[in-house]
């Protein structure tokens, strides 16, 4: 067996970071979990993350606390409110007012400044851009674009002993790919939480864009999603 | 007179940024100040971001907190010693130890956040590749690379409503053309502190690089620094 590399993995708690975490624990890397209590709406994704790192067996897990509620501007860091549709079909075509700006830019250079410290050059990040909610800061290019920034911001970038590699192997996947793969390598999707906008229990709302795109993938894969949604009459 | 454009300047509380907000103000920008408290060791700097951005006239100031300690890997956010010497020829080539990885990343990144809610695409950094520790995210590559970033990360750069601009008046100014430029525009730089390991009094050590750079610029541009130093035997 191969030497066990470390690498960061940006993890939400939600079902994409969560698989995104069990590929990169399939190849042999040893996890060192990010995670961002930013004011976001869905407080309960960082226990859902804890719970998740648990469960892969992260080395460790940080959880990086800064408030985007100083800045607004998105419906998950203000009052503006979560759209909610009843079909995927429905959800809006153009960039949703639950987008943060520069949120992935915030999140991944974090995961640099974290993995320059460990010494490892390799972070992973959840992104899609097939199955999403259309943001810009999940494309190919937004990726390319940091991974060629990561190597000219840093002291082990421009020496040369790292070469920043940003992995992203959800990124052409859809949600119902996504799902099964997490499945073959037994992700417990019990643990994750997608919810944009869930109520004060914690549960689910299952109308909001990333609701919606998590029930349709499951229901894609023929499977039962284990996690509880509010009840819409 | 052309109407006023709002910005955001990343202020320190250092020379270098207090320049550049001033240059700013004289290009008739209306300045949105952004600071941060990372854990870094010169708590004193944001008073002096906060002084500087008052007598700027900023329309506003906000001061973001995460603590990069949860990290570490820097002089300046752990308890590494700050090297210090009694001449910036004795300064070491190499990228110091007061190097904080990704910081101007994550910097950078909240700029942009911020600039995207105001709706704003213009965003000053009083990075400086002249006179300056040897750091890799202060060069004009690190910056090409950041503003190429900004327009695939964002709705306003995506949807073309804005095309983000990072400005770096100093980047190929020295010291003490800086502090010329500064001086002729009214810059007050007794409210400034560059010091990376101010005493329990906030007083400047007047032997880290940040000092050294600062006193020989002063002494090249023929004039007093405001500030106190220790006094060292």
């Amino acid at each position: 067996m191969s030497e066990s590399k470390d690498c960061i993995v940006l993890l939400s708690g939600g079902l994409d970071s969560a698989t995104t975490a069990a590929i990169a624990a399939s190849e042999g890397y040893r996890i060192h979990a990010l995670s961002f209590n930013y004011g976001q709406r869905n407080k309960w994704e960082l226990d859902a993350a804890k719970n998740v790192a648990a469960s892969l067996c992260a080395v460790e897990h940080k959880v990086i606390q800064f408030d985007l509620r100083a800045f607004g501007g998105s419906a998950l860091t203000s009052d503006t409110p979560v759209p909610k549709n009843r079909s995927v079909e429905k959800m809006s075509a153009a960039i949703p007012v639950t987008y943060v700006p520069a949120r992935n830019t915030i999140f991944l250079s974090f995961g640099l400044g974290w993995a320059e410290v460990i010494g490892t050059s390799d972070i992973f990040i959840g992104v899609n851009s097939i199955d999403y909610s259309g943001y810009p800061d999940c494309r190919p290019e937004f990726i390319e674009a940091f991974q060629h920034l990561a190597n000219l911001a840093t002291k082990s970038g421009v020496e040369k002993t790292s070469r920043f590699k940003i992995h992203t192997p959800l990124i052409k996947m859809t949600k119902r790919e996504i799902i099964l793969k997490g499945v073959s390598l037994g992700v417990d999707y019990s643990l994750t939480r997608s919810c944009y906008d869930p109520d004060d229990d914690g549960t689910s709302c299952g109308m909001c864009d990333s609701c919606l795109l998590r029930q349709r993938g499951f229901a894609d894969a023929g499977l039962i999603d284990p996690i509880k949604y509010q009840i819409h009459n």
